[in-house]
């Protein structure tokens, strides 16, 4: 099932998404959903075409947890050497936006990257979480972008700031429950042109890792997001770019880059 | 005043602390808030004794800002150089305990140490806030300590599980709105023998520098934290030790290390 998060008539809801389609909205229903989808549900059967409601971030974490460099070719890229163990870094919630959100670009930086990344929504709380009890403490997958200002990134030695700042993070367009996310092709293009490719197969440490390393120092809540590290090919970002991250059985997230006003 | 947050009978209130004392509770009354101390607010005139309550972090922070190497002894005490710009790091929510909370010694770890440090709590929501107006983004100022797993933050290149587990930002013991916070004596002991000792003058950035700094990057929210940096003498927490901050003109901040469950 995938599951969006919509305002309609200045109300938010989630609804499951009908029909066909990877981002766009041409032919796409919601069923709103009753209750929400960290716990039991159901479908209301009142359905609105996606085209008269706004998609929001799928969903509004308490906090991202990004793992850097897990794919070799990308550390390769940008010339440092692969981690023997993951190492993590935080994207606040207030760097979240949603599909079709535009990414502000920062006045601290001036040379902004696109990492398109396979992005993990965790369902329920947990902690110290066992490798074979990984899947059920997810609720599905989406895509993100971990939009970074890599010359603060180079400048300062934590990356509060470079991977941090307001609109760093688009979630989107939905989360998509039922994916075996081993090996889906991941790509990033700009304004219609391809920058990044390639699959999650070629990650260096898996979601099981991930989750095994990440739970074991704290506590994940519902709607947390993990994000899984970006393939190689990223690139700069400039105002007026419309970039887009599309994952295999998941859609497609757009966004435009604006001046910051 | 001094604003404490507390629980009674299974609610959840503010209240101002009214009394002489730093953290021990005897003689203290809490003035029970009516509202929240982020908007207008009035002393409803109920008292109950300190005693009586159970004092919980003094804020729930949507997001923890920490400023690394802030004071030049204890970045060369690390054998650090002292960095010429400000640089932050997140903690979590999920890594706010309050004051007499327990701290709990992670597993993936076997050097846990204490970081004393004051901690500046945000009123109102704010972005770009310009150096002279920082002052009018502050509701007051409170006890923190930055515990950190320092064998994993020499590890790993970004400090999120070093320094953000469970339990890792103690709180409290409550917010001191009216203070001046340029030149407070600030202490760490740790079973009553001292360990740190600094006094807020000797920070390398002004808290004007840190909060424009950080908002030129994202907004801040109503409760957000930020941690302005420790002072030398930085050393080991063991199981049972009882770590305690104290900060001149606000109190103190008592919590011991227990072994994790």
């Amino acid at each position: 099932m995938r599951i969006a998060r919509f305002s309609i008539d200045g109300n938010v809801a989630f609804g499951a998404v009908e029909g066909e389609g990877t981002g766009d909205s041409a032919g796409l229903v919601l069923d709103i959903i009753k209750g929400i989808p960290f716990a039991d549900f159901e479908l209301s059967g009142t359905k609105v075409p996606l085209s008269k409601v706004r998609l929001l971030p799928p969903v509004l974490p308490n906090k991202v947890v990004a793992f850097g460099r897990n794919y070799a070719e990308h550390a390769a890229e940008l010339g440092h050497e692969v981690p023997d163990a993951p190492f993590a870094f935080f994207k606040p919630s207030t760097s979240v936006v949603g599909p079709g959100d535009p990414i502000a670009y920062p006045s601290f930086s001036s040379e902004l990257h696109h990492e398109a990344e396979l992005a993990v929504v965790i369902g329920r709380m947990c902690r110290e979480v066992p490798r074979e009890r990984v899947k059920d403490v997810i609720l599905g997958y989406t895509c993100a972008n971990d939009v970074t200002a890599r010359d603060v990134q180079r400048r300062e030695k934590q990356w509060a700031r470079a991977k941090g700042f307001d609109s760093s993070c688009p979630l989107g367009p939905w989360v998509e429950t039922d994916l075996d996310p081993s090996d889906l092709a991941i790509q990033c293009t700009v304004n219609g042109e391809q920058r990044q490719l390639g699959r999650t197969s070629q990650m260096i440490h898996s979601i099981e890792d991930l989750i095994v390393n990440i739970t074991e120092a704290m506590t994940l809540l519902p709607g947390d997001v993990i994000l899984t590290g970006t393939p190689a090919g990223v690139g700069p970002l400039d105002v007026g770019d419309v970039v887009a991250v599309t994952i295999q059985g998941i859609g497609t997230l757009t966004n435009k880059v604006i001046k910051r006003d």
